[in-house]
């Protein structure tokens, strides 16, 4: 845990200003070609702002100037903190040789996922450098799934046996620096199993000679190496906890998940929700080319395009009305356009509740009610709008009544569908944010313009 | 900081079994008036447990049920984690004598916030009710904006004079068992003033005699009052802090933000992006009306409402050539959809994309340029998917190329809108996602079925 940190905010304007000082120092100091003087400038400047001034410095500089980086514990928590791209460019265009004396340096769950995410020959090659130490811990970590708690946890964490005195422990506590975070001691019996757990405070508040078993907690709330990382984050959020520690199947303790992972898994979760809900996928990252990341969008938008041949047949189908009454076509995009619009502020109100917690799928019935008593609502609204703006735009009544009718009706219709869909998925253990996606849009769609000219049809006649 | 917890994952079908029949234990003893037995059985329960245990039981036993609870403390930190309407039901159905008691152990800032939410009246009766420090600590938390630092700060910290040694710390430490967590020691001087900081570990590494000043971190990173919430979020998850303190504007420490109060910010942003990308807004909660909910996601749905009374009378102008050619509006739903779901794909990577940090604003050019290329790559994919079937399904090759060449040009621009306005509204410090707002959409709209029209006339000759 680092608190030598900067002081200006991030993104505040004193920061700004003082990010491109350093990044103007910087360069400067390196095309001078001042080595002592730019190392010294660099090991004062926190690693994630480090990283952040790397990300600004001209790209062909980037290499060598974090070669500079004289303290490789330092280099590490630069390149962990790197956007994606320069962490490529940094493996891609220095030695893995010279990579690797900073590499080993990486928590071991990060090492892991950056090993994991190299290509088979520089993974071998990176592997093949690595203490034994790190090469195990590495090879143990890759066999998790990356996302359950195996998958995010690191090794690194801090655990005792609970025969110690309190005074032995605090005696271990000061001889280990080299550990992440400590607040919590996790307790183990001779075979390793995780039997309670004392924090740093507890020990402060008491007397030394006492055994750690005595005054242990022994409920510990834990999870196991293959828990989902969605429940682990949930897990620490609603506990208020600081960590949480990993057992294996015989709860030997293998490892632990802290704060600042679950807030990663949070803020992964919702990207994963919302790519999805809108048709893509977390798989899309910057580094990708054009045409891969049109590959990874073109399924959803497939769907959505037969869904909209569909409709195009539907509304084939009812040609001679539109050739009787030709208006009726210039309503199309607005009708089919609001109810898409009201579907999406249901779904996303359901899939974000869900989400977060503040639904519960026992609210299912109570939430669709008041959903349709929302759609109606708003379809009234528009309804009678569009019906006058119908009625005076064509001087024709029965314009008017077929616009309000349909709108009424497909707004009602959207918002019940989308609130209705997530909340069954979220019962049949389905992802509810693919609830917006293109089944429902273009049920939705085909639906509405089915609607409009059976109403049409009705009204005029026809 | 609470570590006693149940060891069954929540949304785990264990977790849920043992819930449902704590639930109705619960019940079944509340029914039987054993008073006793329910006191001893709820004082066993974690109090987020014991929150959602109070959610499932029916709703008319759960104000008695709540004020079994004998430790007010423990009944404080329920209620603190019960969702909204049933705190609501408690404040309305519970004296307000009753509730004061325990309400008095809340943090400060969720005092503070609860106090804020209540209707005048019983504002001052609780006000009036609580003891002079709680007082005065929430009447100066109500000053500050509820999205600063000010806002979301608990007072409820821990600090000590520099002055001391390190002995004389652990000393206050012991004595102090009230404070929430405490893994830093934040050191002011004699006028209050935060002049460095401290953890619990460094302290267990110091000899007792040393003064703190000597090993205290003198640069701390800070937030004043009036930093806005989503900056201490990002400081404290970039720099992977567990709390960050909060000074006035002459540097005098008045409270800290901990990590669990930034995993809500979080939660609190992300949902209000994604409403806002949606077009409601967090105000709309479960406990408003169904008209009241309609209400606040009318102005979205009128704008878009507008736009699309706009696109009608652009179609209304092409009259002539629908009634030559009436197989075009069949195609207008599948063209104006495509636009619209692949623009909402590029704005939610970008919206999501600077969110995290994962876009930066310098990134503009190189990811305009990608998402033009993408959209020009799925808008050819589609352009002769429905140009085949154009020509196919009417026999007509003007048909095939009208609808092939519109769906290019539409997808392509609506992908380049899309990605561009997040970007601008960024650099303009406008919130991004109101990218994919009533104006964005209704614009793609508009200028997608004029360019479908402009390039039928040219086709056609028309």
């Amino acid at each position: 845990m680092q608190i030598n940190v900067e002081t200006k905010p991030v993104g505040s304007a004193a920061y700004d200003a003082r990010k491109k000082r350093l990044v103007e120092t910087i360069d400067r100091l390196y095309l001078r070609e001042a080595r002592a003087p730019l190392q010294k400038m660099i090991s004062r400047i926190h690693p994630a702002d480090m990283a952040a001034i790397l990300d600004d410095l001209p790209p062909a500089h980037v290499v060598d100037i974090f070669h500079a980086i004289a303290d490789t514990a330092m280099a590490a928590d630069v390149f962990n903190q790197l956007p994606a791209d320069r962490r490529t460019q940094l493996l891609t265009e220095s030695s893995i040789e010279k990579l690797a004396g900073v590499l080993e340096h990486l928590p071991p769950d990060d090492l892991a996922d950056l090993i994991g995410e190299l290509p088979e020959d520089q993974r071998e090659q990176l592997m093949a450098l690595l203490g034994r130490d790190s090469k195990d811990e590495v090879e143990s970590l890759l066999q998790y799934d990356p996302n359950s708690a195996g998958g995010i946890m690191t090794t690194d964490f801090f655990s005792l046996p609970h025969s110690l005195s309190v005074e032995e422990a605090i005696e271990n506590i000061r001889s280990r620096e080299d550990v992440e975070m400590v607040f919590y001691l996790y307790l183990t019996d001779e075979m390793g199993r995780l039997v309670g757990v004392v924090s740093l405070r507890q020990l402060l508040l008491t007397r030394a000679g006492t055994p750690l078993h005595k005054v242990m907690n022994r409920r510990v709330m834990k999870v196991t190496t293959d828990t989902d990382q969605t429940t682990v984050a949930m897990l620490v959020d609603k506990y208020r906890l600081l960590a949480i520690p990993v057992v294996d199947e015989d709860n030997v303790l293998v490892g632990m998940v802290t704060v600042d992972d679950v807030i990663d898994v949070i803020e992964e979760e919702t990207t994963r929700d919302m790519l999805k809900m809108a048709g893509t996928s977390e798989s899309e990252t910057l580094t990708h080319s054009a045409l891969k990341i049109a590959t990874i969008r073109l399924p959803w938008l497939l769907a959505a395009f037969i869904g909209g041949l569909a409709a195009t047949a539907v509304i084939g189908r009812y040609e001679e009305i539109l050739g009787q009454v030709l208006v009726l076509s210039a309503f199309l995009p607005v009708i089919m356009g609001m109810a898409g619009n009201v579907g999406v502020q249901s779904a996303t109100v359901a899939v974000r509740g869900l989400a977060t917690g503040a639904i519960d799928v026992k609210d299912t019935l109570p939430l669709v009610l008041k959903e349709l008593r929302v759609g109606l609502a708003l379809g009234a609204f528009y309804g009678v709008i569009l019906a006058v703006y119908g009625y005076f735009m064509h001087h024709s009544l029965q314009l008017g009544q077929v616009v309000g009718l349909t709108i009424l009706g497909n707004m009602t219709g959207a918002a019940l569908l989308a609130v209705l869909l997530p909340m069954i998925f979220q019962r049949m253990k389905v992802d509810p944010a693919v609830a917006t996606g293109p089944f429902v849009t273009t049920a939705i769609d085909i639906l509405g313009v089915l609607n409009y000219f059976v109403i049409a049809s009705w009204i005029y006649k026809l």
